[in-house]
């Protein structure tokens, strides 16, 4: 059930010992819910949380969001006593909460978008990398580094030179016709637009995607970039430092699969 | 003031925006408190946090503790809409919240703990590092990696091989009557025990604390190794993998030392 606040003993709270996951609900329908639904698995996996019934969260996403919203579901190993350790049989908790469409301006997804180069280098832990966990003061960090309106989005990378990721979306690379997108197995939160759009790509485009480590050159050199997530779907990097991108064919094509996948049942 | 929940929108369970203390109040006095106000300042510098007034808490703590307790005071950055922005002017939030007092059997203080070493790689994060942030899956996984309840404490180490931490405790390792602990410039959590013990050494009793890297060979090397937090002091180490040491008269000193400044207003 929808909840307005939640106990302050809630682990979620104490350790960040829990996971979330945004999605857009239109019309009633939450939508690329699939693979919403196996990220949220696969991260309650990972921290070997509780995992939610998939039939009951769909029951509280339409109960907190019968037309058209922005969707907030996280799930935390809820209340325990102090100390890090897991305790037995422990119930978890579930938030599930509606917010206001977002209004992003349409230019931003057709003439794409200014994007920078975070400062912040993203550690690298792989026993908690590719889950969406509640650990995000990186994140919050890397946002805080600019404030200017125009600039939609900052890149990060890790200590190796790779780029991993936006600080809220995933990066595409296109080049000569072939889709790269970061590995995330040591840094990096996966995206279920991110997943959609490999499926997507392969399955109805019949483009490959390869997910390998990408340097801050394969970035330069790239034809086309774009960022995806939930909210926003796909945006052309129009810019990066003093690289320019126009729109591409290929950002195109995923802007007009995801389209067709959000439209239809 | 205490209180028994938060709003489900605190970024404290977003993003583990925030950070955190715990400390013991003995006869309705917040122990080693000088150490953890300053802390808790800079901590909330880190992140760039709202500080609470220190008189504020001091009269939170009392009102929660009036005997014997441990306090756990929660600083977050409050409730804001979606989005990893941090919003401008938010006031944050705190949480000031009242334990029982832990029962730890004097055995462990008197001839040792047994301490196993985590596989659990601890990731490097310099921004972060220090700060007791509400981000702490790491140490809630290195934590999960035994339940024998005769070890008291897991060491954790990063990726280049040194030794940083307790998944609870600050480390100290003695050589020929040289005191080290590890540096925590990028990973692990700096306790207000680990800087009273390292002022302590110094002032007290004229015993050299270094601040530097320390290897598992260090350890291995060590005369004596003890753990130190706000709530056990400082436990001797008795033994970690094939390892064995008895408590040895640093430690002894150490402990003495804490005593002394716990029974002295």
């Amino acid at each position: 059930m929808a909840s307005f606040s939640v106990p302050a003993g809630d682990r979620g709270l104490a350790f960040g010992d829990g996971i979330f996951r945004t999605l857009s609900v239109r019309n009633g329908r939450a939508l690329n819910w699939s693979w919403h639904y196996r990220r949220l698995r696969a991260d309650c996996e990972t921290l070997r949380l509780p995992i939610p019934d998939e039939r009951t969260l769909v029951g509280e996403i339409a109960l907190v969001a019968p037309a058209s919203a922005i969707v907030k579901i996280t799930v935390t190993r809820g209340v325990a006593g102090r100390g890090y350790g897991i305790p037995d049989g422990g119930g978890g908790s579930r938030i599930v909460a509606a917010h206001p469409v977002a209004a992003y301006h349409p230019a931003l997804a057709r003439d794409g978008v200014i994007v920078r180069r975070c400062e912040l280098v993203l550690s690298q832990q792989p026993r908690l990398a590719g889950a969406k966990t509640l650990n995000r003061l990186e994140n919050v960090l890397a946002r805080s580094e600019w404030s200017e309106p125009t600039i939609a989005e900052g890149l990060l990378g890790d200590a190796d030179g790779h780029v991993i990721e936006g600080t809220m979306s995933n990066v595409f690379v296109v080049r000569q016709g072939v889709v790269d997108t970061p590995d995330l197995s040591r840094s990096g939160v996966v995206g279920a637009q991110r997943e959609r759009v490999r499926e997507l790509l392969q399955l109805a485009a019949g483009v490959e995607c390869r997910v390998r480590d990408i340097t801050w050159a394969d970035v330069e050199q790239a034809d086309e970039v774009f960022l995806t997530n939930s909210i926003i779907g796909a945006w052309p990097v129009a810019s990066l430092g003093e690289q320019r991108w126009k729109p591409g064919p290929v950002t195109r094509r995923v802007q007009a699969l995801i389209a067709e996948g959000d439209a239809s049942p």
